[in-house]
């Protein structure tokens, strides 16, 4: 054979962005490049030492359990950690309703493989996570989509976007990525009221909940939901998975995830996660649930809260110094990102040209939207990898690119000069 | 909502045998029991101390790569070792044909994605992995099975079995699982010609082939592929994809696998790798990395191999001491299994409840087929996991299940009394 496969074979057909983005993102990778582009968390907040001595601990105490196979629900004793942290939100949930996961993108792909079907119309956010509109495409999602504003996803819209009969729904409430805003407590309920009126489940993504800098923390929507059921005290039933991960308040390394859901839920998810992978890595479970016990995990995220908290507060100084007024962004109480919006007129994608000719790296608008056609007046910063000399220094060579790109829409021509 | 979602949703339905298997496994886990079920790694030569060391080493000089999101393709000096661990065996593999997986079973589960259209037929050894075909039936493959003698795959019934159109096939050349047998030299040129001839990829599934204890080292099928194409000194090109792993030289506990392919197929993997989980855990590869470096992985090796070799023999011996005249078995020339043939009109299902109450485990061999009406005279031994005198008193156990049952075969009514 001299032909390379793809040429071939019918190669799954998969509508992907990643490619494109992938290429797009190599080019921040320069370092004299300050990018705001990644999802990346701080670095340099690591809990090294604890990690360490974890490490040592599980190697000397339960190398037997950690290097060996293990059950594919995960490790019982971290299971029963995630459950009791849900209990603290009044979330009744049992080590049976967890499922630990490779990260929350493989919770994605699971939920993906269990319920779509090609051609199923999913409801989104727009914009909305892309990893999650990768995992979705890969089995033939379609999508219908509800704009957000500040309070969260538009509810006045959705009664007409679930006329498509979607699916499910894939929200993220808190610090929503890319939007970096949060749901407020009466979209919530009808949310939840419009769930299960229609007996649509909600797939809750959570990745940043315990990353709130400031106001008042909003009850998750598997509680909300649960409060409807007074005959399940133990997390049954119910019409939401909820989905969390320790890649923000521990370390995305350790690639550790989890799916809440009903158990007849997880049952089926285990099948599909047996034959996905086997199960998550016993040692990174392991050294995860020494890293976190005792309370460790609460203190280490409020330092993680105080430190992207003055970051977010030094990048909206510096936007608000540099950017041109007719540029307008979202204030996020939490999380690690926010959403620019240029003027009429500008292109997101123009714009990342000039802003790498800086630079200086953002991820463009329209990789967020399942329809391509839409985001490119937006796009998506990161301020949670940067320190503050670099976040405002990145801003400032940004507020170039984005002058000169206002110059050339006003004045076309002298792009062509 | 108050009914499950078992009953509301019509979930992907999977042909899966992983239920009733696990509940079958759940019987071996009581103390008292020999265990010959599990495809365990002996646990006792897990090299505590070299991981010990390379997560100091990792932890304090590499935290900021080990514990951060990685590349998709895996962590480089990692895939470069595969790769040069690869060119020891002549395949000329560069780093960009090495893609790290989560384990051996997220490389199916890519590949099944990337290959697989509900209703294709995949070629397959019988018995095969039980982990494969769970794999491949999430994606609604249907199978053409070609029997194995003590020289692996019965070539001469090949023919025959591509005029069906499989999409690839699928083999594990070396000390097969569950058959313990080796693929002759004759039959794997053989394979390679009829992949060639008509066109049909090989998934080259290779997890013990450093675990040889005797006997001469066969050239894996990727390499004789190779050595049809004079023009490709890279290995761009070629009809096969090579999976091997981490989990029986190392520890499994890690879940690091690799696929070796021309990288348009690497490509298009690291795209579904990429919506299924981002990437295998940075942390475990940098360990992995600092604990197989400099020679260590090719010393430890060979310690498993003697103490592997020393089971086999152990369990060889025992069951020429215990077993009927009528039981047949295969001896393979190194991995964790055997492979055993009960005298016509035995049924595994029913010996494997009489080795139960016996105190002693093993698989049914009917969990290794496609078609569950095959395989009820057989079941696999794993010898890797017990110690001598465990696996001598095991098999002794296991002897007098077996002689109970041919002698209530040969009497049927006195199981009745």
């Amino acid at each position: 054979m001299s032909t390379p496969w793809s040429h071939r074979y019918a190669f799954r057909t998969v509508k992907i962005k990643s490619s494109a983005i992938r290429e797009l993102l190599k080019l921040t990778q320069k370092p004299e490049i300050i990018s705001f582009a990644g999802g990346l968390p701080a670095g340099e907040l690591f809990p090294v030492e604890r990690f360490a001595e974890a490490c040592q601990k599980t190697l000397m105490e339960k190398s037997q359990v950690a290097l060996q196979y293990g059950p594919t629900e995960g490790y019982a004793p971290l299971r029963e950690m995630i459950a009791q942290n849900l209990n603290r939100y009044g979330v009744a949930a049992s080590p049976e309703n967890v499922l630990l996961t490779s990260g929350s993108q493989q919770a994605l792909d699971l939920i993906a493989k269990l319920l779509i079907n090609r051609g199923d119309h999913i409801l989104t956010e727009a914009p909305t996570y892309l990893g999650a509109l990768q995992a979705f495409n890969v089995f033939g999602a379609r999508y219908v989509t509800v704009p957000i504003d500040n309070d969260g996803i538009r509810t006045d819209l959705l009664e007409e976007a679930v006329r498509t009969g979607p699916k499910f729904m894939y929200l993220l409430p808190n610090f929503q990525n890319p939007g970096g805003v949060t749901m407020s407590l009466e979209r919530r309920k009808e949310l939840v009221r419009t769930s299960n009126h229609h007996g649509i489940p909600i797939i809750e993504d959570d990745p940043y909940g315990q990353l709130r800098f400031e106001g008042e923390h909003q009850p998750p929507l598997v509680l909300l939901d649960r409060q409807n059921m007074s005959n399940d005290p133990t997390y049954q039933l119910g019409n939401i998975i909820y989905l969390s991960t320790f890649s923000k308040t521990l370390a995305p390394g350790l690639r550790l995830g989890w799916i809440v859901a009903p158990p007849d839920v997880i049952g089926k998810l285990v099948q599909l996660k047996q034959s996905a992978d086997l199960h998550t890595s016993t040692f990174n479970q392991v050294v995860a649930y020494e890293v976190a016990k005792d309370g460790f995990i609460d203190e280490h995220v409020r330092t993680i809260r105080r430190v992207y908290r003055e970051r977010r507060d030094v990048m909206l100084a510096a936007m608000q110094e540099f950017f041109p007024k007719e540029v307008t962004w979202t204030r996020p109480q939490g999380g690690l990102f926010l959403w620019v919006t240029l003027p009429e007129g500008m292109d997101c994608d123009r714009l990342f040209k000039a802003a790498v000719d800086q630079n200086v790296a953002f991820v463009p608008g329209y990789c967020f939207f399942p329809d391509e056609a839409d985001g490119f007046r937006n796009f998506r910063l990161n301020f949670s990898s940067s320190k503050p000399d670099a976040i405002r220094e990145g801003i400032r060579r940004l507020s170039i690119a984005i002058k000169l790109q206002m110059e050339e829409t006003r004045h076309p021509e002298a792009a062509l000069v």
